[in-house]
């Protein structure tokens, strides 16, 4: 195979075939084609994009260079979520119980935090002895018994995908939105679903910041999931400010476990039922949204979720003890409140601000085999639209030292914006549903309005 | 130097400082940026381009990896010509000779072949024992001593760039008129010119084949040229058809050698003086084109241009005896005749369709390294616009065996279009002029009016 005239068509605006699209990653793999010419492509794709075709192409030799689970004639669903991450975003720690308690098997495969936002991974592996590296075998035997398996990429799953990710990484090709869509669902794919949920984050935290590239992010992966029999549906949701309370990877576990115990700050909750909601009825086992709601709260409020997370910890090596008493979870060193600066109107919590800090505190990576502090972090006990008096607590901060303290406050001087009047209304936690028959505008409306809306969705 | 960042900057439309390309040059030759990041680059720039800065310090970065000639307190003032390449183009084995001719010295460094376009280098191989590969020294000594040298880029001259290059060459990013035109100045400005000619092709022949991209590379190339204290000055020139009448090797620079005894197409002969007369404008030893263009006529009528050929291959180890008898060359094996297959007016002779050919029957590479058959290509009697009669002999093909007289015939029958009219105007050989002033339109009028012309450049 000659690469150069497939990139340079790809370079030229043309499409490749499936054939070239399946050689190429398969020649990636093995060394045929060398790194210097996939940059140079990936690049192309960054300016070109890639056609439905191309796209599905790509996903389908990234999905085959690995294994897939099966669950053979096994009749429980099996539904995952995935987002596109943000900070503060502990909605996998909650949902996956949650849901596995509603009767849903979920084989939830999470990532690691990278750049400003957090990874399920990170936040997990703050539980002493919890192990993450399960094989797929092991994933489909837990999933099996108890429902549920919390678990990172392994070289099993799309190893395709990790080599060109390490390469995007590297070479600015992240930011595309096919290749993100390709990379997501090569991974959700080998799952073995029903259904897939997704949580397309928008606004300045998101990795993606704008509405429009968020919803044709949602698109291109809701296409490609229902073209491979894989029913998928999407919710845009705000990451203008960050997600609950609790910012860093052992604060936010804590927080999680808060929320399966009916503590939850209500933002993340109406995230988690939302996406619950759309878990139970994508498996099936409710036919509308409030009876499924419903059955999300019984699970919750009668405690199953939380004992679902401590069957989840213990079969993963974790002290399940810190379901009971978070205390068990690292201890940062040094905690100080934060008071508000200045009388007047919370105006914005800028995330990206707060997720940085987080990694220079300690608590991130900026390269994928940095160690990180899993106490240090945030709790701001403020929002957008909040009225503070000058001197007023309005966050904690947890850090290793006092360095980490002052890295801490300077960025909650930075992120919280106080004023006389909100400039830009936050956006609406939960503001469309996006399915592979349109868009339908939710706007923070109620659970009743939403069931009237449903159906009527705009192409 | 994290490079992830400025592949990112690129990409997004932004400029690199002349700091970072020059650590970037640095550090892609010592192997501290890696290939897979370079490409990646080198790919937003095809689709980006690189601002003046930019290119300039990316042009002096490429250019400061090597060597560069330095001629002293030497009087005698040095031309280059640089042509961007195409089908039949001998024109610099007849105007190095013929400028050297007249006084002024000629350091040309030149190239080899690569798809559908020969190489000067190629064509001087062809003659027996001769040496393209000079060191620096060998061509400064030689250039002292007899005017002129003919050689090829070695790892002195832009190192860099010869790397690169080789980079470009397999990831797409050839076609990029910032890269092109730094990668052939970083070479031109280290031969130590007082001044630069430059022939831009234009025509589907062409490497790039719109007037727009001829002409934006060529005020490319001035900019980079006058900038860094060497005037350069550039003539569009026709590519869409061959270039005299041979097309191949030997073929070429037997009439080369026919052109520089008198007996030079028509073509060939305007290009070369218009380019001719250029160079002895800018070396300073004419003041007008009408006196510049007796002096070359002097020069060629007189033998002294011939003569100067056969120093030159004598100079370099070749058998100088091929300029009295040019059956010293390689000779085919095969020759045939091309009869014209229909009885009308000539339409097109596309030179793509030739150049290729040639590489088919043997006469040209797919890989730097293939040797080549010098003997193989074609002698084409006709020009668009000539009318012809059936069966009249049109062309003779010259080939190793007679599966290459079939790929000839073939590719004949495909690039003579004969037909009623001519359905677009065949190019004038010398279309404009493009100074740092402007462009000034030639459409091919005699010399007096382009004397007249001068001066009254359009910006």
């Amino acid at each position: 195979m000659l690469v150069g005239p497939l990139i340079e068509r790809k370079r030229d605006g043309g499409a490749l075939t499936p054939e070239e699209w399946s050689a190429l990653v398969a020649g990636y793999l093995d060394g045929a084609v060398p790194d210097y010419q996939m940059s140079a492509l990936l690049m192309a794709v960054v300016f070109r994009g890639l056609e439905r075709a191309e796209l599905a192409a790509l996903t389908d030799a990234m999905l085959a260079s690995g294994q897939r689970l099966s669950f053979g004639a096994w009749t429980t669903p099996r539904v995952d979520k995935h987002s596109t991450g943000g900070v503060g975003d502990k909605v996998s720690l909650v949902l996956a119980p949650l849901v596995a308690a509603c009767g849903v098997a979920v084989p939830m495969m999470s990532g690691r935090g990278l750049g400003h936002t957090g990874g399920t991974l990170d936040k997990l592996e703050s539980i002493p002895g919890f192990r993450a590296a399960l094989s797929l075998a092991e994933v489909k035997e837990q999933v099996l018994r108890i429902g549920c398996a919390l678990f990172g990429q392994t070289s099993e799953i799309a190893p395709a995908d990790q080599r060109l990710y390490a390469l995007r990484d590297v070479t600015g090709t992240v930011a595309a939105i096919p290749l993100i869509a390709a990379s997501i669902m090569s991974k959700k794919l080998a799952e073995g679903l029903n259904a897939l949920v997704l949580d397309v984050k928008q606004g300045t935290g998101a990795f993606l910041p704008t509405h429009e590239q968020s919803l044709e992010l949602a698109r291109t992966m809701i296409a490609l999931g229902e073209d491979r029999g894989c029913p998928t549906v999407a919710l845009l949701t705000a990451m203008d400010r960050p997600l609950g309370r609790a910012c860093g990877n052992a604060l936010e576990l804590e927080e999680a476990i808060a929320a399966l115990r009916g503590e939850g700050p209500p933002d993340l909750m109406e995230v988690t039922y939302a996406l619950g909601v759309e878990m139970l009825l994508a498996a099936g086992v409710e036919r509308t949204s409030s009876k499924a709601r419903k059955k999300l709260e019984s699970a919750l409020g009668s405690g199953l979720a939380a004992e679902k997370l401590e069957q989840i910890i213990e079969a993963q090596g974790g002290n399940p003890r810190v379901v009971e008493d978070p205390a068990a979870l690292p201890q940062a060193l040094a905690v100080e409140v934060f008071d508000a600066p200045a009388t007047g109107l919370v105006v914005t919590i800028d995330p990206r601000t707060i997720g940085r800090a987080i990694g220079e505190m300690g608590g991130g990576r900026t390269k994928v085999d940095d160690t990180i502090d899993p106490s240090v972090g945030f709790v701001i006990s403020v929002k957008p639209g909040d009225k503070v008096l000058a001197g007023e607590p309005i966050a904690s901060v947890y850090a290793r030292d006092e360095a980490g303290v002052e890295i801490a406050f300077d960025a909650l001087r930075r992120a919280v914006v106080i004023g006389d009047r909100l400039s830009t209304k936050p956006l609406p936690l939960v503001s469309h549903r996006v399915t592979k028959g349109g868009v339908e505008p939710l706007g923070g409306a109620g659970d009743g309005e939403r069931e009237k809306g449903r159906g009527k969705a705009k192409k």
